[in-house]
């Protein structure tokens, strides 16, 4: 078993050996000059010309139906912050090794000079034509709403900004295991408190609305977010209409007196055992910050919490987006999904939650090498 | 061997059962959540942070050094014309095969739904710190010289339009070879008559002056370009500045006329038996137009050319862009070369001329399967 101390070390010495996660292989054989000749000019002319007379011929005579693009500007990388393009490569790399060896894609990870959001807009569009999908990820808020969105509207492939609603998937499957098993039956009485609203907390609330849970409190540095809060940029003017139905003010400890879940999408120590006594009976306790999480599990556990997640895989229950995207996007290539809808990432955080027949408090989700998930993840997309 | 007429039919057939030329795999081994750990998260956060500290660790820790871009707008596919990005994507493909199977980099075909030289311009720069090194392709004149120019300005990566450089590198590379073997030692006095005035016309041009050829005449579809012609783009102006230092004016078979050489960038049929007749004795003709040649090679012979090259693989002495790029780029990412200079082009032509070691007028350059060409096109970078 891997200490987590040493994983640091692990994983640099193990960079430095590889030079690289990921690499391209030819899939034809080029032994001899004909073989040129069909793999390229004069022969690759005649695929050119069936996809200019017919444009879907392009997923039949190219890689493009099975690639996705992995882009990120490096403004808001895992723990890190904005560490830039060349250090947010490693990262893309993961997530395109991650891809190919759980769902056969292949994945290009691509970091981007600018943090324009119109240069990016630009820049993704441009390069579109080469991919099935997009996954855009460790864009930080509110650039990434924005960009996602536009993009959306331009393209005909799916894009998904991954921290906001592969977070959101993998927080609302967990959240409907968890409730499951504190027999929380009525999703409308749940009283959800969010504390971060950045990309994650944003689109966590947005989904968790579309799921049927309606008591949701948002809150962010200043605490609590309600409507009518001076201080509030459009993003979050927008999420102050449509969560704390309450409309109460105050602290998180405010928003946490009573209240069934805390999803933290924060910082590490951001959630005290005092504020979880204050809680309902049997409360439920995400706590995703990355790499240390709001709450540790022992001192949640201690006090009083049923089920505890954090995004780190040395603790039971870890929500990690990994669990979704391959499968996900394996499905929306395979299915030639044009756009991710609500409906599409309703039924994606459903399929995963039932991919757990009977959840303990130690097992909210699966892991990734569990037979069949990715492809259940996959057959979600209809 | 591969019947001419047999080879669309067999490319696409190819193609279709292929799905993609290339694919990605993971060189990293994943079967534990500890792998997951060393090659995601938590773990890739320590190679996140050593390129934070030093910036140019991201060539040692990911596989940015190995890759190379393959971009195009679409705007000039091979004989094609504009077809877009799509059409495009299968020839990308195959150059990115290419690189892989004889100089083993790692290469991404790109395709662009622009062809605005402001978005490509920004899209390119923004991608760029994805990549050791970009190769362009099948970007139409005059966008291709300033696109170019301006990224190259900008980038601290290789950055080569193939078209125009890899075909100036191999025209560059046979002529050597046909004047050393017609005896033609004084470069100065040799008298060249380029057709075709494009992205390929004007490189090769300006790459036979540096080589010291001097005596040069570019013609276009109205005839020779000559400085002061009312109707010449600033390119081309550029170019009468340079070329045609004896100041002749008229039409292609003026130019011809006593000419030592004739290289065809131009369209099927642009030279007649006739005008050979009209230039010097032993004249060599590269007739390059694709896929049919300025002139068929038995129709140049049996008016007396010495020396015939062509485009086509089914034709002794193929002028193949293939034989150069992949071993430049190979020598470029492992010498850490910022800026594809003149020199270096001109070290690449001498290298593949020189690797012939007995021209004759079937060999004026190798295959592309030839022992030690590729390490010798990589060796000539300094």
């Amino acid at each position: 078993m891997l200490k987590t101390s040493d994983i640091p070390k692990k994983s640099l010495a193990l960079h430095k050996k590889l030079r690289g996660k990921i690499s391209v292989v030819t899939k034809a054989s080029i032994k001899t000059p004909e073989d040129l000749s069909l793999i390229y000019s004069p022969g690759v002319g005649a695929a050119s010309l069936a996809i200019v007379k017919d444009q879907s011929q392009v997923d039949a005579l190219t890689w493009r139906r099975n690639t996705v693009a992995v882009i990120s500007d490096g403004s808001a990388v895992l723990g890190l912050g904005n560490i830039g393009p060349s250090a947010a490569l490693p990262v893309m790399e993961g997530k395109a090794a991650i891809f190919k060896r759980f769902t056969n894609i292949d994945a290009i990870p691509i970091v981007l000079s600018t943090q324009n959001t119109e240069e990016i807009i630009t820049t993704i569009k441009s390069i579109a034509p080469s991919f099935g999908a997009i996954q855009l990820e460790d864009i930080s808020a509110p650039r990434c709403f924005e960009i996602e969105e536009r993009l959306s509207e331009m393209l005909n492939i799916p894009i998904m900004h991954d921290d906001q609603h592969g977070t959101a998937i993998i927080a609302l499957a967990g959240l409907l295991n968890a409730t499951k098993l504190t027999k929380r039956k009525d999703l409308g009485s749940v009283r959800i408190v969010l504390n971060g609203a950045g990309a994650a907390g944003t689109a966590i609330a947005r989904l968790l609305l579309v799921a049927g849970f309606t008591d949701i409190i948002v809150c962010d540095r200043a605490g609590i977010i309600w409507r009518g809060r001076p201080d509030l940029n459009e993003e979050k003017k927008k999420l102050s209409a449509i969560t704390n139905r309450s409309k109460i003010k105050g602290s998180l400890s405010d928003a946490l007196i009573g209240a069934d879940v805390f999803i933290g999408i924060s910082s590490a120590g951001a959630l005290t055992s005092d504020m979880v006594h204050t809680m309902a009976k049997n409360p439920i306790i995400f706590a995703l910050a990355n790499p240390v999480p709001e709450i540790l599990p022992d001192v949640a556990r201690k006090a009083g919490a049923a089920v505890v997640a954090t995004g780190r895989s040395d603790f039971p229950n870890q929500l990690n987006n990994a669990l979704c995207y391959p499968g996900l996007f394996r499905g929306m290539l395979d299915k030639r999904v044009s756009r991710v809808t609500d409906e599409i990432k309703l039924r994606a955080a459903k399929a995963l939650a039932g991919f757990i027949k009977n959840p303990t408090s130690d097992r909210i989700v699966p892991n990734m090498f569990e037979k069949g998930l990715h492809e259940a993840m996959a057959k979600s997309v209809k």
